[in-house]
């Protein structure tokens, strides 16, 4: 029997709707390339959003085609995340911090229709235009030079756009919406297809106060992740359904242009990777007494969280460090460092131990963990096991792609983390699955080593894989980077380690190098140094 | 093109699943009828819950059966709440504060297969048992008295559950999960057939912040408001997805006792009707400084809202009093008074003239105003028009029901409350549409004169009804209660109006009468009084 409910599609429109009825009074800040600002209402936006989409329709788009962004944080960004869904079409935002080769590639597979491309970007754009197949690029003025030939102008096509013409697509809200590639270290980049749902839906979680951020209307919140990179972790989605005011940096993420728009936006919650905070934290300190912030929370994730940067924010700028973990297979919302009712009576050091772990699934997301023979791993916070999770804004396959080893037969995602899970729940990753080293029947975490070394004076960076060993299969094996003028030896390395883990867990080695090898996102690329060791 | 995200289906299952593997240490506290104080924990409650879903299908209830509860506020009503839509049945609660009649038809109508039954309710179900078809009776054990002849006991079917061999049921979302029945003042109780789908959604409204609720697990929440009535309205379902400490005040509902369970318990958050908060102002305000309350917000709805309710909480208290609003057929939240980025803004008088009102729709609610005319209203908190709803957890039909004078021709809900909309999207209710009074052309609110009307010293209550004219179509009448020892005289009274309100509002003749008569859960009984008017 089924119940007698309205059929009610979560499609991306109804969200813009609510924006439109309810604050239609409330802005839109972007700070431009030539560091203007603009600004405009909500009301503003959905007219322009209604126009784009139509224009849109004109030439020629259809539903489920896919349109390629490639474009910083600003306005005209936010009309292409609502008016291209709003008409049944896919907005694929492309990561500009790719190479060329990656994004062409990644066009070309998703096959974009049309692209849109910030004019202070063209000269990326035209590294790889003549490899690319779209039929249209529009381009995003932004300066006072003109449009070359054979594009165009954004602005134009909004103008082009009839606003009364408008009818928003709400019929499946299983239709795709959304487009985002991983950027793999490993082989090519991977489509993940989002539908209205699993963004509506997703839009939702930064709205729970259990999740402790809920945002709301009377925030304003200034998104440093960018709009190419997992959706800005779904914030605009998320600030336009409630009213929240947003603040756009544009090009310029450097700590002293996002400070001086923190204090004239008067922003109350951003959100980025750690990187750029600590540089925050740092121009802060400089002159701690001359800023007048409204900042309550940050929301931090993307890569580990250095507890100093939670402690720091907290106790010298009251401003909560929130952590948060996700994946783009996840939309990318996955956990949060929640202060639970048991947390929030521990001293604030323990809170501080807290903060930096992955946190609590945010509701809807379910975890687990599963070790090599396949069995659930306990919930003691010791055992090691890769996370494996489900959901209605979780990955089902990727684009074009049959392969399913990131699938389990009972259809969770395997995130590739390898992780521990304490009996309230709290997930702490350990490892990446493929750095993970497996040595006698016991797995040794590559990132916990990596992080010891890195406390070592003279160490700069240090990363630690996995080398063949006939007894243990596998042993753990360094290389290190030391900090200018400093030196040190492998023995003493060791030495320096065997105080903080078990005897089985030191490496057998530690290898002086330049530099890590690093992948065009920045992350290391551990297979170079596998293979450099095989090479040895 | 569909997106490739999981299908992973919003069913109840998924709300306990989540209580069960984060916040199984967290309690559910229960005062029982004897006045001792019940409490466990949520593994203890989903223990129980998956060992009573196996039991009733045990005693033969499939997918799609309906099973009633004539329950108080306890632990086993939740019990019910998840153990019944768990195994794809229907969970109904019964209103014991409607008559035995409306109970019989209900019972009836619904078709329930099996009812679960408090023991200290015996007496009020005796009343109908006789007139009802459901072919089994749980009974809770309450007293020391043995269960009567004929019926199951509780705890027994409990205990003969297998809880290794449940089987939650997560195949599809539009399927009916939860009934209730209005209680109309009009014609025979209709019923609200709830889906998974719109219970999960609706459970999520009370956990948005920018609902200005935002429950979260460090919340312990006690719902004055009952499970028999509009769900308690979705609160245990938010409790239990977020992990906070549910309080359930079982047949207790007076001040001494509620205010004893907040003390002892540390509940930060209350929900129920203005009338039980005023009786608590009062027992508070008699002994101000010997309470100790961890209250934060006290969410009111139900019916009009007494600003100086709001005020005395805020200002003797700090307790934020939110006023929300909703319907049966609405899951049943629409609204809340929230404080926009705007009102915050404004002096503490401003704000509580807002906190009266309904306020603004949560997401995922639509709301607009029509006229007679069938245009949409103007949104100036000026023009009167009709509410009309739509969202995913609004009925688009009624159980067994073709009837569709509640709908619009495009599938909207048609409240039956005359509202204003402000330029903010405000909403404000001014009359219910079957008692506004349309007078030459122009709406006259009767709730606003009666209001007005209970404001004058000599009057305890007052009902305005619409009286037919020959010139105006229609014109208002009053029907007034007056203090005990109070005199005052028609005249007087308009007199007394006259300075509030244009001239052609005002009623024609005020006549005075011992009681107003009221339905059987105490609403005003306007048609008796139209019946009386029209035999003069």
């Amino acid at each position: 029997m089924k119940g007698l409910m309205m059929d009610y599609q979560l499609t991306i429109p109804t969200i813009m709707r609510r924006a439109e009825s309810l604050f239609s009074h409330k802005e839109i800040v972007t700070r431009l390339p030539d560091k203007r600002i603009h600004r405009y209402t909500y009301k503003d936006f959905s007219l322009r959003v209604k126009r784009l989409a139509t224009a849109l329709t004109e030439l020629g788009v259809e539903k489920g085609d896919r349109i390629a962004t490639l474009s910083w944080n600003h306005h005209q960004h936010l009309e292409a995340y609502f008016a291209v869904p709003s008409i049944g079409a896919v907005v694929h935002p492309l990561n500009i911090r790719l190479n060329h080769d990656d994004l062409s590639y990644i066009v070309n597979h998703a096959e974009d229709k049309v692209l849109v491309v910030d004019q202070v970007l063209l000269p990326l754009f035209e590294k790889f235009r003549s490899s690319v197949n779209s039929s249209r690029v529009i381009v995003i003025p932004q300066t006072n030079e003109a449009i070359p030939d054979g594009y165009l102008n954004y602005e134009q096509v909004v103008d082009s756009g009839d606003a009364s013409k408008f009818k928003p697509f709400e019929e499946d809200e299983y239709a795709a919406a959304f487009m985002c590639y991983t950027s793999g270290t490993t082989g090519k980049p991977k489509g993940v297809l989002y539908s209205h749902r699993s963004v509506v839906l997703h839009a939702m979680a930064f709205m729970f106060s259990c999740g402790d951020v809920g945002v709301n209307e009377r925030d304003v919140l200034l998104p440093v992740v960018p709009m190419f990179h997992a959706c800005a972790w779904g914030l605009p989605y998320t600030c336009t359904f409630t009213g929240a005011t947003q603040v756009f940096p544009g090009p310029y993420l450097d700590a002293d242009n996002l400070i001086s728009l923190f204090e004239k936006e008067r922003v109350t919650i951003t959100a980025g990777v750690p990187t750029v905070m600590l540089g925050l934290l740092n121009r802060l300190d400089a002159d701690p007494v001359n800023h007048d912030l409204a900042l309550h929370t940050m929301i931090l994730g993307g890569s580990a969280m250095p507890r100093h940067l939670v402690k720091a924010f907290d106790e010298r700028y009251g401003i909560r460090v929130l952590h948060s973990w996700g994946m783009t297979e996840m939309s990318p919302l996955g956990a949060t460092s929640v202060t639970t009712s048991k947390l929030s009576n521990e001293d604030k050091e323990t809170q501080y131990d807290y903060a930096i772990k992955q946190g609590l699934p945010v509701p809807f997301v379910e975890t687990r963990g599963r070790d090599d023979s396949g069995e659930l791993i306990p919930r003691n916070g010791i055992a090691m096991g890769e996370l494996e999770v489900r959901g209605p804004w979780i990955i089902s396959s990727y684009y074009k792609d049959q392969s399913r080893e990131k699938f389990t037969d009972d259809g969770w995602f395997k995130t590739g983390d390898i992780v521990t899970i304490d009996h309230d729940g709290f997930i702490e990753i350990k490892d990446r699955s493929k750095d993970v080293i497996k040595s006698g029947g016991e797995w040794i975490s590559s990132l916990a080593l990596e992080n010891a070394l890195m406390g070592h004076p003279a160490v700069l960076e240090a990363a630690v894989i996995a080398i063949p060993d006939e007894k243990w299969i596998e042993r753990p094996f360094a290389y290190v980077v030391l900090r200018e003028g400093q030196s040190v030896t492998s023995r003493e390395l060791i030495e320096f380690l065997s105080g903080m883990f078990a005897k089985f867990w030191l490496p057998d080695e530690c290898e002086f190098i330049d530099a890590i090898p690093r992948t065009s996102v920045g992350k290391f690329l551990k297979s170079a140094l596998r293979e450099r060791h095989a090479k040895r």
